[in-house]
């Protein structure tokens, strides 16, 4: 299918990011139409069809394209409920998500306006209390607020508890985000056709503690019991919360994916290879 | 279902199983037709109904009890193409696989008699060059043969080649063996129910290399590339093969699952606790 | 030599810290002068010989009877410039550094009073820019005071760069701190004996980081390369410092060491398999 | 001091190894007195000047020019009883201890010759049951000689016994050693200037078992207690002798240790960056 609508969006503080949405706006305003995240259009001086990235589905925008790092696509992900298709346009440096080098943005657009494919993406879907957060693409970190004090973290996987963990925070990610800061912290990589969650513990007081492998489909519950302590819920690296005594994290499967279009490079194990070798 | 014909299996080597199978059989065998395996059958002195465990499926064996520990029990699911229920009777250790403790053994047996359910965990198939090997039930590990010598494994996941890994071994395990040999290895646990097999190397060469979790129904082809080098290839620590020049490793999902009757502590959670902490 | 004079350091916060305090101030203020740190002292009401710990040495006490867990001999051997040996009497479990359990604390005093010898353990001297931060007995942590924003830090050894370590954190211990938090981030057991320090990144970007073993004599320098992040300073998870844009951390081996009054059961290797069997 | 006698060893089966000894032999040897390894000379059809290596010292050899990778340089290392300086010529990859590239051979060697410094790396010294073993440079390794068949290590330090070790195979390295195998097992990297020694256990059963830094005297016993299992010692990855039942393996500081010539880039930490990176 042909594509007529188009949203951009991207990092406002780099000047290079910026100056790649003028020259894809310039190229093809003329084919398609395109609306521009406001945040975004300001700083070019442009002030028609603009648009929050969470209204372009209703709009009729069939495809994003992201320009920046995986945060910037991270970001306006978990703006919309029900996410458009992105494709990623990296600025020199390869991230997990952003996959089209910047020399190769205008080409590959073009081949993409003739039509396009997609892969999903399962994310995780997270409560706090009674609110619910943004939906996470890649991981949702419970994390020690005050740096070096241990946490005592109660999980239950389905109503089942494990055994507590004692930690600094503990990593709960897709098989997207195997590959971002659930490895740093010792995880394994995940193909994203498991359907799975990862659980990490960060620095664990119990040298046996491990990550762990759960389906995806599971309802995770946490609850902290060292009353007096402050731990803080952090999604895709781009949204903190507070998480208090007696707060409880729900982490269940989002009722809907992330969907990345699919370009030229964006094999899996390519990219492990080539962002870890 | 009642169950009118069981099967027993146990070590030979220790005492304490044969008196077991013993107490089992006096117990047992007014009730229900109980088939020994021959090796057990002949140190007990006792000769009618020796059967092989791999013919006592043909011969109407409903469920087979196997008196040892994990190595019993999965000696014996390897020699059944299509496994039938196994409830393990450990000798005082509590594996992952063998749950009833010798001193419930005759009530829980006697409860399982009345009618029992089990849970199917998948195994792997595995072939060395044209030859078919027994289905691995925990993991399989393609290891030098020379103690101390790196070997080079090119590993293809359904047709992909992944980076060639340069170690000691490589673990390829189910989520039933996440918890045996590839847990020592530095993989994850991995919940039975996710559908996945974890790949892990064995003191790898290079620092970045990680455990890999990748889609149960995945085909991996292994091939080593050093040429005068040796390897063997071990299933679920008990049974060896010589690996050389050439030999292509094949590894899928096998036909038939293990099934383990589920008696009363075998939920997941509660023994990677029991055994771990 | 006769013991004549010691101190008492206590928790305030536990009513069994203080009724042990009690207990030994009753049974042994006929033998020995006794001072009491002024917060445990107004706790019990005992108002005569009170005196903070770090004028203790000049008061001609001999040894510190510290009682609670081991955060409270961290915290009262990091007051003390050139420190007492400490006696750490425990409320239960067992510490690295308090090895005397409740039931025995009487007897093992008694016995101390008597003559004691003691193990001097090296502590790390840290400045902040040109400030001078409390000298360390396990470990200096410094870490992203920002949850999940990862920080990269310029490490040099004795004026040589290592590669930049982008993580959460780096922890820079003793041997004597090696089983303590640098143990949970992935650390070595280091046997107190080797004159070392140790240095551990917390969940590093890039998977080939690895502790580093470096000469106890060293002098560490580290620098924070990304500007607009912030960093906490933690001195055994006790003293919290901000740490800066251009704030050059140094450490190096403190003047003076901790030093530990040998009691019964003070083996390294014993406690290192009690604690983490 | 000026250099008037050396010696060149080299691996025989490449080529290109033997190409630049034949290369270094015709620049030098109206200059200096060149005495080659038999092996090499035989390959090289000179036939005047051969000498084993560990008879060099004697004959006035003051260096050893080793042209090959790191196991090159480790074998005629353990070949001498109190070693001989070694300058390595790498052939095109970087070696921790050969680390003159092909191109440089010529201009290094020149160098050198108008005299040179070193530095000293402490070897260990084995023995199993009353036999001396080759001191090592990189390390010790104790591992099954039946391949996935978990051995149990008792390991004792200076006397006093530490947790018995179940795992496929015990490291036991030097500093120098630490960024060879010792790693791929898991062990940190330690700063050749640390008197120490480093023990890894391989795959151990035991999730909390860890890499432990003993000092560099100490002396360190290890039995094997499952006595019909067999293990290999194998030293630096070159020489593999058979462990039995009984056979105590006693671990030392060797009485000499290895010398390197300093050359142009032999920093330590450079070459964990350029290797690692």
């Amino acid at each position: 299918m042909k594509v007529s609508k188009i949203g951009i969006v991207s990092r406002f503080d780099r000047q290079d990011a910026l100056d790649m949405v003028k020259k894809i706006h310039d190229e093809f305003n003329s084919k398609v139409d395109i609306y521009l995240s406001p945040g975004t259009g300001e700083r070019l001086k442009i002030s028609s069809n603009l648009l929050p990235v969470y209204k372009m589905r209703d709009a009729g925008v069939q495809l994003i394209i992201s320009v920046g790092g995986d945060g910037t696509a991270l970001r306006n992900i978990s703006k919309m409920k029900d996410p458009l298709p992105v494709l990623g346009i990296n600025l020199g440096n390869l991230g997990f998500l952003v996959d089209v080098p910047p020399e190769d943005a205008i080409e590959d657009i073009e081949d993409v306006l003739k039509g396009f494919t997609y892969t999903e993406r399962s994310r995780l879907s997270v409560s706090l209390g009674n609110k619910n957060l943004p939906d996470a693409t890649n991981e949702i970190v419970l994390i020690t607020a005050r740096p070096a004090k241990i946490l005592t973290f109660r999980i239950s996987i389905d109503g089942t508890e494990i055994e507590d963990i004692r930690a600094d925070g503990v990593v709960f990610a897709t098989p997207t985000g195997s590959t971002a800061y659930a490895m740093s912290a010792g995880g394994p990589i995940v193909d994203p056709r498991v359907d799975a969650s990862i659980i990490v513990p960060l620095a664990p007081f119990k040298l046996s503690a491990r990550p762990l492998i759960i389906p995806g489909s599971s309802t995770i519950n946490v609850e902290m019991i060292i009353p007096e302590k402050e731990a803080a819920v952090v999604i895709d690296g781009q949204h903190t919360y507070s998480m208090k005594e007696n707060d409880i994290v729900t982490i269940t499967k989002a009722q809907n994916p992330a969907r990345f279009v699919s370009s030229s490079i964006n094999g899996f194990y390519e990219k492990v290879q080539s962002k870890l070798a």
